[in-house]
This record gives structure tokens, sequence and C-alpha cells, in this order.
């Protein structure tokens, strides 16, 4: 089975993306998670992405914040899909972030989710490598089950306290 | 090989859409085109999306503008990997069409691309499908050469016609 | 008499969507409350939306963050007015949610009010049950009146206050 | 029945507000368009507001631009449904109108349409008096039929199109 | 002398306005401070300012939040010179009250300020009044000095404490 | 009569804030008009500003784009009201054109009003004025009446225009 | 002399940058410039970076837009200093440039100018060149002065053209 | 060895802008630090600027926030290069400070850093003063050198507590 790697720019980022690398142990998918700076080590970043299609990675996630190049550079030195995670670590509310990281130009997309959507990047993962893998793409329909029920059980709760009163 | 599905809210997206149309037909991936409407047909929305791994699709992109929410509707009804495809389409200079895409709430990702980048939704599209098919795998890495070359041509041309000047 | 529908896209809501039903009850309005997310459950998102007419609602509050799309798809399956409430729910302070609301394309309306402003999502649902039903329009007017004499009785005390000092 | 008045702020706005008129024409909805300005004849405001209910109207378009005060200045005087339709008259794209329209305080709502949703206003309105009036009810069920048969007809075009290609 | 009123919206906003009486009374300038409503005590509004220029006052600062109309409804009923106070009394920031404020038509200015600007409100009334009263311009002008000697305060401390370090 | 300087920081302004210069010239007011920049001469500006008051000035009105800082520079060197006009003339929509002018700091005020709006900018400087200048106020009273009848005339005539068709 | 390279992501952008290009060449500063992309040709990036210094450059002028990297990784493999010029080469009017080239993490600053201020990149420039090279000083003094007193003629010729009006 | 200028436009920006301070510290540039407001004493920012090539300086960081008009003042003063530092001071997140220290017009460019960026604000200047000091540029190399380092290091502690777990 192919592996995601967890990108971060900084450790001050992992609250925010360990729930990338729990989702992504939730699927049982192999992991792989590491500090790399865009800005400060460049060398690691190049190297990193140059060989991730040889060292087994499927997809990588790449967590940044501010001037979020992470993705962009990553992106540079791969054809693997490139899942761009912008964080919220600076005082522009993380739209800084995302417009670092989605507003690629042509010819080089980064997969772009939700500002601060770890747990969103690590299903995205899941759902690439599970186009060619029959056992993960039916745990992340269990997945989207449980996640319909837990809401219905929460509108039956509310109803019946709603009743209640 | 798994086909890609293209869907745009609206006919008038057309010019940009069929940028990703033109880019998959480039890397000879077996393509649909659809104009479903979350808003005006949201059942061939659900219908589509529901039997879209059975009918044989890896990947979808969605492409729509202003209160863009085909591609979260899409993704509500599959665990398929779905591209959002922000369209310059209103006011907002697509801001909206944006963050419509990409702030998708936990549990269901949409890999939202840049505003208009109908080019970069269909590379990723081809990425996805690629992490289980070395052919297009190696169509990529030869597309990615072809576009440093590229730049590299033009590279040379500017210094070039500076010296003369 | 017709009811008012209050759906949420999250039980994580209720604190701010809870104003609107509290408002609501004070018209004594027959409200039902619903947790349904437009990405999480769907098909409930449906059928509410296609039965709600034929289920006596007179009009729909949805109440939803980030890429809120609850609103939306809602408006897709019925023609009742639509309620959109934005909720603040995200690191953008509401804009994308608001902008997801309120951007809807041609032919789908969804009336927004303000971020965060559930008791007036009650109210505009008072006001148009009160086209048709003259008791509840001098409800409303006495409301009016009511909360004007609020803000009057406020002034007098501020003044009193200044002029004392 | 009960009236729509279509208020605008400047005849200036009369080519994109002429949309809702035409749509209120097309659902035969007795309509009254006014040019009132909430800054130039605050009186005519007022006193349209104050006797609108008493004149016989069901609801009320407010289209301004810029510091669109005109809506929350209707709503102001009147417990009918008050419907803001934010113009795109300035520099700022309409983002300036959305927000002077939809950011009303508690207690006076004002029902907020898209930037330049002319059309969409007036299906609000719409949908508004549908809801004691069964005929327009069937109207609105009709037309919304015919968007999505309008949207499916544009579907097949542009599948036969690409098939022969 | 003419007297400036200090208007605000709500009662809740007191401690950003006081700021404002407060500068007032040390320039002893003789003010009226109201909670005028232009949404909920509107006639109160269009009386206040239509009678504000025969009753004496000189200049009026309006202070509000969200969608601020309260600056333009007073200036719609006056020739005054009308201050706009935008408050950051909602999610966005103060930008929807700024916008809100800032952008009036053609025809009827308000001199705006900063968010939660009151001070500078009060500072920027009492050189309107300075412009035909010498006395009022040298309080003014003694004012200016004394900030400015503030600031050189602070300079040369900044500058004997770094020395020290 | 005290004199109004419009001042904008390059030439190229010259269409939109001729506007002002238009509109004093109709109140009759004596006004002078100069090209002075904050940044490539702004020595013109600290002596134009420190002077301003003696030379017989009541209110300055600056015009400028982009970091506009003319008007605080102006406001730094005098105790006269100084008019803000922020004016389109970049990229950004002229955003950061209201926003460098608007958010001055505590102590030295700028009177700000809409993008562009030049001729409120004039009215403005002329309410300021007539403060203590009776012939003034009358001839903005009579402005507004102006302004009113002809917002009046065109809602006759839409009216009538409509009654047609 | 230490040279200084100007390097845009795209050949497209020519007609900005080369307004930076023309005014080195006005300083008679050695220039070369280059099209090099962070994300096409990353590894032409990071070997110009590493050499720059040894090649003889004090300083560099990257130019892109939308997720603007290339002056963040210039940034990366050097420490000269590296002036960003956020282009309006995208949707978002250069907000996303803008932003993605400003907000860099600490330890790796980028000298960003003014969106599509392509001249002031290479003033900015000649000002950090000059601060050990007192001839090109003298030409900054005489540059500064040269514009001082275009702006001053531009104030005489509109003064004397309003006298005679 | 030239001095680098650290200059606030208030006291209160002191606990962000002394991380400057402190770096150029770090790196043992002589460094005089300033409370000098372009508001309230533009005398002495006048003063500062037109004399600080004078005595001695090669760079002057200007932190302000709001209309942070600080850097543009001092760069219209002096040619030296003029490091914007844009302050999170307001209710804007620090868009406001940004956007006005940016976006400088055409001849007076601002070498503009992230919002509270004073560490960058600080290396930048050692970067300039670097061209021409062989010594100092050594120093940045280390320093480069120091932050990749410990990048590594928290990738390795990272890896390692992974592996544990």
């Amino acid at each position: 089975m192919k592996k995601v790697a967890v990108i971060m720019g900084s450790d001050s980022d992992i609250d925010t993306v360990s729930q990338a690398i729990k989702q992504l142990n939730e699927f049982e998918i192999p992991t792989e998670a590491r500090v790399i700076s865009a800005h400060r080590t460049p060398h690691e970043a190049e190297r990193f992405a140059s060989n991730a299609a040889g060292n087994g990675f499927g997809a990588i996630i790449a967590a940044a914040g501010k001037s979020a190049h992470l993705a962009g550079v990553i992106a540079a030195y791969t054809t693997l899909p490139v899942i761009g995670l912008p964080l919220k670590s600076s005082t522009m509310d993380g739209l800084d972030s995302l417009l670092s990281i989605v507003q690629m130009p042509s010819g080089v997309p980064v997969a772009t989710v939700a500002i601060d959507g770890a747990r969103n990047a690590a299903i995205l993962a899941a759902q690439i490598l599970a186009v060619s893998d029959d056992a993960l793409a039916e745990k992340l329909a269990a997945f989207k089950q449980r996640i319909a029920d837990e809401t219905r059980r929460k509108d039956e709760k509310l109803q019946s306290s709603l009743r209640r009163t």
C-alpha cells in the first residue's frame, strides 16, 4: 500500500496537523510525518519531494501558514497529488495561507482543503489512494455512513430534547 | 482505465471549463462532461454522484461560481475524490466561489484548485489516477519536463533579446 | 397556522440558533428544529425540503457556517421561502458563510440575514407568515413598538445619567 | 392579491432592477416601481413604508448600492417583509452594498439576495406571497420545473456536441 | 457657542462612545448624548436631525455598528456636518460599519473617522466649530502641542531606557 | 469668507478631483487647487498645511490613492478640518486608499468621504463653513431641496413610463 | 559594482517588469533579467539563488503573481536582499500575490513593494546598493530632486490653468 | 559600520518592535530606537529622515499601525532604504497597516515585511548592510545555517516521537 506523507512547515503546527495523522491512522494508511520548511530547509523539501514517488508515497499533505509556499514547492518537484492544508497561523485568519496555497499557476496544481481542515486533508488523501484500493474505498464508505449516523443521532437528540421542553 | 467527469453548473461556464476537457484529452483520459446544477437540477447531481464510482469514474471535477455548491453537493453523495473548480462568474472576482468550495466541513473534503484554474483541475485529476497507473505517471513526468523546457526557452529568448538591446 | 422549520447543519450551532427558536416561540409560531447536514445527511435534506410544503411548513430557516450549502440545498428542493442564517463558525469571521449563502444563482433565491442574526431570521419568518395572518401582523407591530420603547427608555436613562454628572 | 413594491435608490439602477419587475410581471403579480432615496428623499421613504401594508403591499424589494441604507430605512417603518437587493454600483464590487444591507441589527431584518440578483429578489417576493396563495405556489412550481428542464436541455446539448467531436 | 450631539445606535456602545463625550468635555464644548436607533426609533432620528440646526447644534456625531445607517439617516435630514463613527460591534471587525457609513451617495456626505475612533470624532467636531471660534482654535493648537510633547517624552524615555541596557 | 483648499497627490487625479472644485464653485466658495505630493514634495505639504489657517483657509480637501498619506500628513501640521478623499487609483479598487486615509491614530482625525466621492468632499467642506455662515447654510438647504426634487421627478418619470407599458 | 537580477515567473509579466529594468538602466546599474519559475523550473531558481552572491549580484528582484512563491523560494537559498514584486496577474487584483510575497515566516524576509510597483522595486534595489556607493547615492538624490521638480511643475501648471478659467 | 534606526509611531508598539532591536543586537549592528509619530511629531520625522544618511544610518526600520504613514513619511525625506513594518494595532488585523505601508506611489518605495514581522525587518536591514560588509554577510550565512539546523532538529524530534507511539 502506498504511504501518505504529512509535512508541516513548523513544529508549532503540530496540534492542528496531528488531526490529519490521527485520521490516516484510523484508516490504517501508512503515514510519515515531517517538519520541513520551504524557507528554512529548502534542500530537504526538494529532496523529499523529488524522491517521494520512488519512496512509496501516493500522496503528500503539506501544511503551512502565512506565505504558505510549502505545498507549492513540494508540487514543483513531484507529480504526485499534493494536498495543501492552509493554517490559521497569522494575523490574517488564514486568508494569506489559503490564497498562497490555492492560487497555483497553470501546470502545477495543489489540492487545497479548508483553513485548518487537517482531518479533511487526511480523508482526501484516503480518497485518492482508494481510487485503486477497494478495501480502502469500503472503509471510506463506512466512514461516510458513520458520520451520517452521528448527525442523525444528534438530530433525534435535539428533537426529543425540544419535545420535552 | 477510470474515467474523469467534468461537471459545470451552467453551460455559460464552458469556455473556462473546456480547458480542463482539452487537457484531459491530451492525457488520453476518458472524460465525460455534464451540465448539472446543484440548485436547478439537484436530483441529477444526486444521481450522478451516487452512481459515479459504479459507473467507472475515478475523479470528478465540479466547476461553479458564486454560491458554488456543486462540488460540495457531489462530495456529499460519493467518496470519490471531488475536485472543486471555483469560477470567476460573479461580481466578487471569484472569492465567493473559492470560499464556498474550499471551506468544507469536517468529513467531506473538496480538493480545490485556483479560481478559473481549469487546466490545473485536469492535471490534478490525472495525478490522482496516476497513483495507480504508471503509464499515466510517465505522461505526467513528460508533461512536467515539457513545461520546464518551455520556461527555459522563454528564459533564453528574454536573455538574448535583452543582450541585443 | 403554517409552521416554521429551523434547520442547523451541526448541533454545535445550537447556542446561536436557539435564539431563533425562542423568538418564534414568543410569537407563538409552531416550530420544528432539526439537525440536518447538506454534506453529511444530504438525503435527509432532500427529503425534508421536498416534503416541507406538504407537511405544513410556511418558511424554512437554514443555519450553517463555512461552506454553508444547507440553505441552498434546501432551496433547490422547495419553492417555500428559505431564510439563510450564516454562522460565524470558521476562521473567516463568517464571511465565507455569508457569501456561500447569499450569492445564489438566478432562479433559486435564499433570503439571507446577518451573520449570527438568529433572532432576525425568526422575525423575518414571522413577517412572511404575517402577510396572510392579521393576528401575527399585530404581534409584529406590537413587537416593533416594544423594541422602540426599549430604545427610548435607554435614551432617557443615558440622558438622565449624564445630567447627574 | 397583495402587491409587490420595487423601490430603487436611483433611476440609474433601472437596468438591473427592471429584471425584477419583468419577473414579477411573468408571475402576474401586481407591481409598483418607485425611485425613492433614503438619503435624498427620506420623507418619501418613510411615507411609503409606513403606508405600504395599508396600501395593499405584501412585500417590498429595495435596491441600492454603496452605503445601501434604503432597505434598512424601509424596514424601520414597516413589518412587511423587506427584500434587500445590493447593487454593484460602486468601486467595491458591491461588497459595501451587501454588508450595508445584510448586517441589520437585532429586531429589524432585511431578506438579502445576491449582488445584482434582481430576478431572485422577484422570485423571493413571489415565494413569500405564495405561502398563502396556492395558484401562485403552482406557478412557482412550474417555474422551478422550467428552469430544471432548461438545464437538462443544455446538458444534453453539451453531451451531444462533445460526442460529435 | 454651538453644541455637539453624540448619538449612538445602542446603549451597548457607550464604552467606546463615552471617549468622544469626555474629549468634548475637555474642550468645554456643550454636548448632548442620545440613544437613537435608525432602525428601532427612526422617528426620533428624523425629529432630532430635522431640528438639530434650530436647536443650536453645530455638528452631530453618529456612532453605529454593523449595517450602520444612523449617520446616513441623520445626514438625510440636516445640512449640518455629520461625523460618522463606525463601531467594531459585529463579527466583521468593523469593516461592515465602516463601508456602511463612508460610502455615501453623491449629495449627502458623512465625515467618517476610524473604526472605534471616538476621540477623533470629538476632535473633528471641535475642529469644525473652531473654524469660526478662535478660542476653541487655540485650545486645539494647545492640544496638538500637548500630544506632540507627550510623544517626545516617550521618545526620550525609550532612548534613555535603551541607553541604560 | 474662508477659502477651501483642494489638494491632490498627482495631476492624474484631476478628472475626479475637478468635481469637487466645480461643486465648490457652484456654492461660490473661494477655492484654491494644488498638486502637492506627501511623498514627492513633502516640504510643500508641510509648508501649505502649516500656513493654511493663517492664509485664510477654513477647510482642506486632500485627495490621494494607494498609500494615501496626503490627508494625514496635512492633518499633522494643522488643526483645520481636513477632508480625506480616497481615490480608486490602484489595483485595490480604492480599499487601500480608504484604509490609509480613514484609520488615523488618536489625536489627528481626517474626515473621510466615499471612494472617488469628490462632490461629497466639496459639500462637506461647505457644510463645515456653513456652521458660521447663514447664507451658505441657506445655499446648502436649497441644494438639498434641489436634489430631492430631482429624485422626485425621476420617480414620477419612472412611474409614468411604467404606466404606459 | 554589484549587479541586480530581475527575475520573473513568466514572460507574460514582461510589460510590467520591464519598467524595473528600464529604471535600473537609467541608474546605470548592471542588470540581468531572467524568466525562472518557482514551480516550473525550481532547479533553476535554486541554482540561481545559491550562486547569486558569488556571481556578483547585490540584490534580486523577484516578480510573480497569484501563489507568488518566487521571491520566497529565492530568499530560501540566499542571504542577499530579495525584493518581492507582486503582480496583478490573477482575478484577485494582486491581493493573492501581495500576501503570498509579504507574509514570510520569521528568519527569511522578502522586501515587498506595491502591487505592479516595478519601478519602485528598481529604486529600492538602487537604494540598497547606494548604501555603500556614494556615486549611486548622488544619482538617487538627483532622481528625488527631479520627481519633486516634476510635481512642482504640475502644481504650477494646474494653478495657472485654473487662474485662466 | 553604518547604523540601523528603529522608529516606532507609538511606545505601545515596543513589545513587537523590540524583537527587531534584539535581532540587530545579535548581529552586533549599532542600533538607535526612537518614538516618532508621523502625525503627532511630524517635524521630528522630517528632521530625523533628512539627517539620517549624514548621521551614519544605513537603513531605517519604521513600524506603525492603522493609517501607517510613518515609513512613507520617512521615505519622503531620505534616499536610504526604508523598511516598513506593519503592526496589527487596529481592529483590521493589520491589513490597514500593510496596505498603507506597501502601496507606495512610483518614485518612493518602502521595503515592506510581514505584519508584526519585527525580526524579519531586522534581518532585512542586516542583509542590506551586508551587501558591502563581508563579516556581516558571514554572520547572516551562519544565522541561515542555524535556523535550518533548528528546523532539522525539530524534524528529527517529531519523527522519533511518532516512532515511539
